[in-house]
């Protein structure tokens, strides 16, 4: 065992306060991994504020590490001490091997998320990166490549997988037309690995006003959604669209830009459902999907990708004890485009 | 021009009624067809009701019309005299050549609908098969295999190819696990042809009353959606659901029944828009999809297959004296599984 120190909702409606809890001693297959900085995603507040229900307190959130592998188990083969790592959004799974014998396991049962989760005893809670350590299973390690900054990797353990996974496999290339909805944490990620595919990217936004950037970011065309011409002009344009909006938006009015046999692919969760028209699914066989996060096979693949296309996110740096105030400017969207907690300020918390 | 008879609704609450109108003289690419057979569609109703808004009358409706070439304009060379052939829910399109130069044209702009629409002239409204001929561009019509019997191929032009084409597109086939959900005009046609393309199907219905028919007709699993058992202990287990009821059902309870990857197609129109939880296609990356009718060549294709492995509607043939009652049936889903008109009857109307 040893002592971590970290960031903790201690109930629902509570601020994050420091917290002082136990990691377990490193089991033969276990890295340890002195977290260097850790991403705040959205998901962080809803599960710290109690929004999707079932939490556990007290919570450490957090599932954006990246750190230095500090010490491993005698049976580690794939870390050395050293190495540059990242731990996403699970740390166990259906699959018992550090080689990945199934795919696609985040998808399946048995899945124990890195924070707000129980380990396989089924007792113990999971604890996740807004904390100075953690013990991970060598098989949900992923290596960040040399060539990039490990501050601005970290949003790349879930929002990039987010937006790679559903890229890759409605394939997303040369020749494609997909329209990204929503430019936030998620949507910047997903022009951005869009247009390194070789995709034509479109943003759409509520408005204009994040534009400029949006086409620094790699978007060749950029719409606001608040102006109906946007939607007559649009209509059977795109391959593929992936929503990245929680708000509870026309699914049909998106629906109706696909081209024939296009899709439109949800990562975020609107908390109610959506009314939907059958029509707006037959006319053109539209298809309307989900898609979450990725394996650790494809999560490695996509860091992979963003080490030779240089690809990492745009972050705004804040020290350990700015969690509130930032949690409180991601609920408003006051962020471009994710926070980064610089773990070294823990040592002053 | 010809004299034709037939039976229009000539209001949205009135009954049908004999009705006496003209067809053109038939164009140098025009084939001329005496109808022998036309089935009732649910959506003939829908529409000689107006309940989908824009109906144009007088409308004589049918759209699942079979019959023998009994003239054709001189540039024709796909039929001679005497050949039996189908008119399907469609007369023209965006693509002008008798060889079709596009396909998937059922999703495209400039479709002219058998009946209900206006002819490409933008003013001429056509009439259906509820009538004793019809004269269609040959690139329309299609030849129905010599196996079949006539009558009973009826609704392959609507009800069958409304089926083949998702459960070929979604790849059914053998090792392939498909549902169908409702067992009707539509379902019983999905039960056939998804059978016979070697998939295993099971009959998700509300109750098991059908069930025998369900399994005779090639069903190998028969459950009751009423049931709510059915649900946890089919979870995970389709490729493939093709929903064919226009009931407005929990979408998302059928998508949990779907493997990873899984689609769920619908083919039916619910009246209102149905709530949806995005968490339901985002667990297993599942889809959910609408499939319309099916192109020129793909209903030829269709029409092939089940001449090939000897598929027909099972069917209850009326005269056209009884087509308001027959309605009022098709309504309470009182048929098993199509109606069909003699059109011999209409001489005595």
């Amino acid at each position: 065992m040893s002592k971590a120190k970290g960031y903790a909702a201690l109930a629902a409606k509570a601020p994050l306060t420091p917290y002082y809890f136990e990691r377990r001693a490193p089991n033969k297959d276990d890295v340890v991994i002195k977290i260097a900085y850790c991403g705040i995603c959205h998901s962080d507040i809803h599960q710290a504020r109690d929004e999707w229900g079932g939490a556990i307190f007290p919570m450490v959130p957090g599932h954006e590490i990246v750190g230095e592998v500090v010490a491993k188990g005698d049976t580690v083969t794939k870390f050395n001490i050293g190495d540059r790592v990242g731990v996403g959004c699970f740390v166990d799974s259906c699959t018992h091997s550090a080689e990945r014998d199934v795919d696609l396991e985040q998808y399946r049962e048995g899945l124990v998320l890195t924070y707000n989760s129980l380990e396989r005893d089924g007792k113990t809670p999971t604890m996740g990166g807004y904390s100075d350590h953690i013990v991970v299973k060598e098989g949900y390690v992923l290596s960040i490549p040399d060539n990039l900054p490990l501050d601005a990797a970290a949003p790349l353990l879930c929002a990039g997988i987010t937006l790679y996974s559903p890229l890759r496999h409605w394939q997303a290339g040369p020749g494609k037309k997909v329209a990204i909805v929503g430019l936030g944490g998620l949507g910047h990620m997903g022009v951005k690995i869009g247009h390194a595919m070789g995709a034509e990217i479109t943003v759409l936004s509520q408005s204009l006003s994040k534009k400029e950037d949006g086409l620094r970011l790699g978007a060749d065309h950029y719409y606001a959604t608040q102006d109906p011409a946007t939607f007559e002009k649009l209509k059977n344009t795109f391959d593929l669209i992936v929503c990245t909006v929680a708000a509870e938006i026309d699914w049909g009015a998106y629906l109706s830009l696909l081209k024939i046999d296009g899709s439109m692919v949800l990562v975020g969760i609107p908390e109610n459902k959506v009314p939907l028209a059958a029509g707006a699914l037959i006319h053109g066989r539209r298809s309307l999907a989900g898609s979450g996060i990725g394996s650790i096979k494809e999560t490695q693949e996509m860091l992979d990708f963003c080490g030779e296309h240089d690809i990492v996110s745009d972050i705004e740096m804040i020290g350990v004890q700015q969690i509130n105030h930032a949690y409180e400017r991601v609920v408003k969207s006051d962020v471009r485009y994710r926070f980064v907690i610089d773990m070294a300020s823990l040592e002053n918390a």
